[in-house]
């Protein structure tokens, strides 16, 4: 997608020497645009980590570029099983970093050492434009739910609501719960985009709204706390989500707070769509609350936050007493009985088993 | 209640000078405690507003002193009436301020200008002393849903969720409910509460977490988006929330986000209830939704975060991109059949009108 009119992508290979990983900074945005130059497996894993990178997919194609960096440094068997540990220890909740390095790993193993590094780099590219292609496809499959909301209210705008970012900067390009709003921007459709906060990291008020800004769609941030209320009074349409691990019977674990919404939505007969890849459909599992492990975070991403003074200075307050603690679970589950329906990259479908089988008839497990 | 040792109300007249009223300045709170002297009705005005105070029943209770303040300088019929009204015009949703003035007037209106200083202090100072000892009732009528919560877990420790701050700070004294809280934690039995934030303004992070910090309460701070999870998770044995206005069939307006938990818990089978002084009854009112008007307050709430740096100093961070705007409405409302029921100065009642007009026979209007 585009930055003031240059065409980006959210991760790429450094066009000169052919090796080096470069990322954006999101840590740093919506203020600064920083490109991050990643050398090592060691900086990749840090990236993954501190959520400099973040977004399932787009932690997956992470993941995937960071084991070619790791191969660069030692290409045997052992380092290679032991650096895909590492990465694959980064974050606990996203199936898709699973999903990427299982798949690097299952094309390398059968591979000689000395060809690993550049059949890593033709495999963690193809991960990464089959994201990208495959939200692009999200996108196509999404745009007519928003151009029969636009039906529903005769040419009205069309108001979506989402939380956190399932953007582009969350993918490799295009974004999950994005996509169809870009596709439906991108066609003319009078849309605007109610933009959940999403505290405690504030990737709706950072990410989501800075990306929809520098594309031109209409955007209102709100608090978390906002969304049911606008239901309740015909303010949203629809609501797009993304996820980061969709069981096969359809439970959707996203961003913590994304249950709230979906609880509004079907309390005010609003739709509520997740997007998703099926590289995040984890078809071993099957029942979400149970199965699904929730990443803890530290207590620090809800005492304090992090922005920018009038003067432009970048500054870090604390919002809770210094006596009092906080926690902070990073995502919650979402029974399928609450979602209308997926849209992945192969068109809709019911949350539900029969719905993604149909959809994907090759998968057999489980 | 107390601070550090100290007996404190959240507002109070100059022992001294006998008139000039103190009120606690909230928007320095958790990290200053500053008492504010008040000396006209401008200032008094201006403190609602600026939610210096807030708060439904201390609202209350700073409009009755504000209009002793207004008849200081001019007790004639007209000025009354038109410093009442705009003490009035200061908030929207909390209807103590309506009840509160509209009970000084019915009090002032049959007075002699001369004589109504006096009275009005007099009147001020009972609805004062009445809301502390109806939080001190709702305390003791709330009581026992954590007795049964303790009983249902064998002694083990009961986890209460809250939202915003319905705490002392919010009233006279006690609070409402956190009235039912204070009185379990001082009967000894094992308590935890989970502070929900309260973005955009941050009072369940800012007072409620203090307030529950300086009385010694086990409290642990979350983002908004975590209490579907906790209940989800069997983190939370009940849910008590104040409110701003209540409708005779049992409708809660209270802090944006109050709906969402509230569908929560009724997903979760947890118990949620309401804690309100009878002064926060709107009997004029019967859909809450329809009727009730919700305050839109600056968008400059959500967009800015005020809080501590490292090195003491306060400051103000966005948090939004600058091109991006916000909105923020203030208030939702749970629909009665979300609320498990209402803790009243004079009992517990089921959230309709049927069970307000039990414990309030005396009222006939509508």
């Amino acid at each position: 997608m585009k930055i003031d009119g240059l065409a980006y992508r959210s991760i790429w290979v450094d066009r000169a020497d052919g090796w080096a990983v470069h990322i954006l900074d999101q840590t740093k945005l919506p203020w600064t645009l920083e490109v991050l130059r990643l050398i090592d497996v060691a900086q990749a894993a840090h990236a993954i980590r501190t959520m400099q990178t973040r977004g399932a997919p787009l932690i997956g194609a992470l993941a995937a570029y960071g084991l070619c960096l790791a191969l660069r440094a030692d290409a045997s068997s052992e380092a290679m099983e032991r650096d895909a540990a590492l990465l694959g220890a980064t974050r606990p909740t996203a199936v898709n970093l699973r999903w990427a390095l299982d798949r690097m790993l299952t094309r390398l193993r059968n591979t000689r050492p000395n060809e690993r590094v550049a059949a890593a780099y033709a495999e963690a590219a193809a991960i990464a434009d089959e994201d990208a292609a495959q939200c692009e496809a999200i996108g196509r499959h999404g745009l007519p739910l928003i151009e029969a909301a636009a039906a529903r209210k005769q040419g009205g705008r069309v108001n979506v609501l989402t939380h956190c970012n399932a953007g582009w900067l969350a993918t490799v390009d295009w974004g999950t719960a994005l996509a169809p709003i870009y596709a439906a921007h991108n066609a003319g459709l009078d849309l605007h985009v109610w933009v959940d906060e999403t505290r405690p990291r504030n990737q709706g008020a950072a990410l989501t709204a800075w990306e929809l800004g520098k594309h031109g769609v209409p955007h209102t941030v709100v608090a978390d706390n906002a969304g049911g209320h606008l239901m309740q009074h015909g303010e949203v349409d629809l609501a797009i989500v993304g996820a980061d691990r969709v069981t096969r019977a359809g439970d959707v674990a996203n961003k913590i707070g994304t249950y709230l919404k979906a609880l509004a939505a079907r309390d005010n007969a609003v739709p509520f769509w997740a997007a998703v890849p099926s590289s995040t459909i984890d078809w071993t599992l099957s029942d979400g609350l149970a199965e699904i492990p929730i990443e803890e975070r530290s207590g620090a991403e809800v005492t304090d936050v992090t922005g920018r003074e009038a003067d432009g200075t970048i500054a870090t307050v604390r919002v809770v007493p210094l006596e009092s603690s906080a926690a902070n679970p990073a995502f919650d589950v979402t029974p399928a009985r609450l979602v209308t329906g997926l849209i992945t990259e192969r068109g809709r479908c019911d949350a539900s088993e029969a719905g993604l089988r149909g959809l994907f008839p090759e998968r057999r497990e489980a």
